[in-house]
């Protein structure tokens, strides 16, 4: 850790891998002896077409996507997916189900509803989204076009820790919080979208894996830039791509592989969130706000009995070095989001600096 | 110049100014002093929005735009502003009119057949887009719920040097490749659009700058985040917005701003454009692509009489440092993309390249 830079517990955008910053500070006014920067670089050129294939090369290994499903890089981030889903896939019946585990699932639902009949397959909001739904209560329609759901609820700190049986229908999964944090048996899924700004690259994109059997049966109203089918055919290139940030993922995933890949990040993970979890639990002013079968490794959420004890705490871990510890007002409290680039010395320090906290209070 | 960087004509994305990169670079690991890189930091944080708002701020005095008209950071580039447009305008009477003088109109004409009633108000089709319609020959109906043309034709290398009349329909303008090269006067238009890959940014965003009055009309399968007045009422940040984009648009404008703002960079780009324009009027080998009268000072076409003497010349001035001036597929030849962060020097340096290259074939 740099010393002039600080722990940022942000949920998103979100911390980045200090080497992966370093480089990409290196290369900004010549890329590898190009004599520009990826910034200025021809989407079209040889040195970017590079950049863009071994990004794509790197995800489809890291994540073992099988050759059924493609890599698309689309503008928007996961909230434009929340229209191209449905756009591209609800036409086969006009009718599709989503599971409501929190804030972005609901919101992924509205705005399908201008698309087609929607129906809430299981909802957790009758305990404020504190829990993930068993198997059992999920109801998937025989005609549903696809089942949603959210893996990883950002704002209330919860986690799916299975994949849902659909009976059939296919699962359409908003991965943005936790995607490259654990393997994944992409196979599974019809389409698996992420807004990259929190485990994957800056702002700006979504990650979008898909089973090619589902593109192009798109509504006649999508834009052509949201068509599936249109971005599988032309490789994420119909327009200028995003193309730097594009680069910042190729970067992050060179980082990712070096740790190990996403099983080693797995262990990793497990290890810093159990870090803060055992001193939630060991402690009498701090409680997590999920239950515990259904927290997350990824967003840590807690709480003291008072807000005021809470606000007391947000300010003087800011004043220590740990940034961004606000808890979302939907839920209170505080929130420390643990992403692959979060270093496990920021987690076990803010963990101690919960304990000395009680201490002092 | 850097000894080691090359003079960069790519039409988009395309160079930017070696003083903003160099500025992104040095903030990269720490944006003065937040203790983390703008990429990392929350769209929510005091630091960003100070960056977003000071951006917008420059745009607005740099630009002139009345407060009549918002100004928009949506991601999906100019593409996505072709389907935007017609979702959001179209709705008053359910037919639009457009100017079609090369690839991009004529890309935003066919995305816009799909919301309603699309007519040609003119084309230079006839001549290869080799020139501008006049304003006689413009056709606007008074049913039109707009009028549509593209500012500046990349690809042609041709350039509208008058803002047409409409009698009184809503004039949207696609001004990716030309915005800040010169003045405009904002108030005559009822949408601005530009994809900012190349006179403003890295690519990923489109600037939009609307007519607040046109707004709050869009179609209901108006994707959310392509809506004009969701994205007035949360000031471009409906979902997280292509954070880093922003900081570096707002860097190319504060360098805009010390070379004098677009009255300067008017003068500026005119005598770029005259250097190899001059050059090219003068020599028995090379041809402009487009008739003069409508000649771009972005976007430099020419050609010799045979295709085989232009590769030769591609070749030679990519192994000299003048890289990117193969013409695109559709016009054949060369083209000299001249941006405003193209040094004068990159330009005079070419324009000497071409007579040399004349003396010696």
């Amino acid at each position: 850790m740099s010393a002039d830079r600080i722990f940022n517990f942000s949920a998103g955008p979100s911390v980045l891998p200090l080497p992966v910053l370093e480089q990409a500070a290196a290369e900004m006014t010549n890329y590898r002896g190009t004599g520009m920067s990826v910034m200025e670089m021809s989407h079209r050129s040889k040195a970017y077409q590079g950049i863009f294939d071994e990004t794509k090369a790197d995800l489809k290994r890291l994540l073992k996507i099988p050759d059924t499903h493609e890599i698309l890089f689309m503008q928007g981030g996961a909230t434009l997916q929340f229209s191209a889903v449905p756009l591209n896939l609800i036409g086969r019946t006009g009718k599709a189900d989503y599971a409501i585990t929190g804030n972005f699932s609901e919101s992924a639902m509205k705005e399908a509803m201008k698309y087609g009949e929607i129906r809430t397959a299981c909802s957790s909001a009758d305990r404020n989204h504190t829990y993930i739904p068993p198997q059992d209560k999920i109801h998937v329609g025989g005609d549903a076009s696809y089942f949603h759901y959210c893996s990883n609820n950002t704002i209330y700190g919860t986690e799916w820790r299975y994949v849902p049986e659909t009976g059939g229908a296919p699962i359409v999964c908003d991965m943005s919080s936790d995607i490259l944090s654990k393997p994944v048996d992409v196979s599974k899924y019809g389409v698996i979208y992420a807004g990259v700004q929190k485990n994957m690259a800056p702002a700006g994109m979504a990650a979008v894996i898909i089973d090619k059997a589902l593109a192009g049966s798109e509504h006649a109203m999508t834009p052509k830039l949201m068509s599936y089918k249109e971005m599988i055919d032309s490789d994420s290139m119909y327009n200028t791509p995003p193309c730097y940030t594009i680069y910042m993922l190729g970067l992050v995933l060179k980082w990712l592989d070096e740790q190990g890949g996403v099983e080693s990040m797995e262990r990793i993970k497990s290890g810093k969130a159990k870090l803060l979890y055992d001193v939630l639990d060991a402690s009498k002013m701090f409680i997590g706000c999920a239950e515990k079968a259904a927290r997350s490794d990824m967003n840590v959420t807690f709480r003291t009995a008072n807000a005021e004890l809470d606000e007391k705490f947000v300010k003087e871990a800011t004043k220590a070095g740990f940034d961004n510890l606000k808890g979302h007002r939907l839920v209170g409290g505080m929130r420390a989001s643990i992403y692959n680039a979060m270093p496990i010395e920021g987690v076990a320090k803010l963990a101690e600096f919960i304990r000395d906290f009680e201490k002092r209070n």
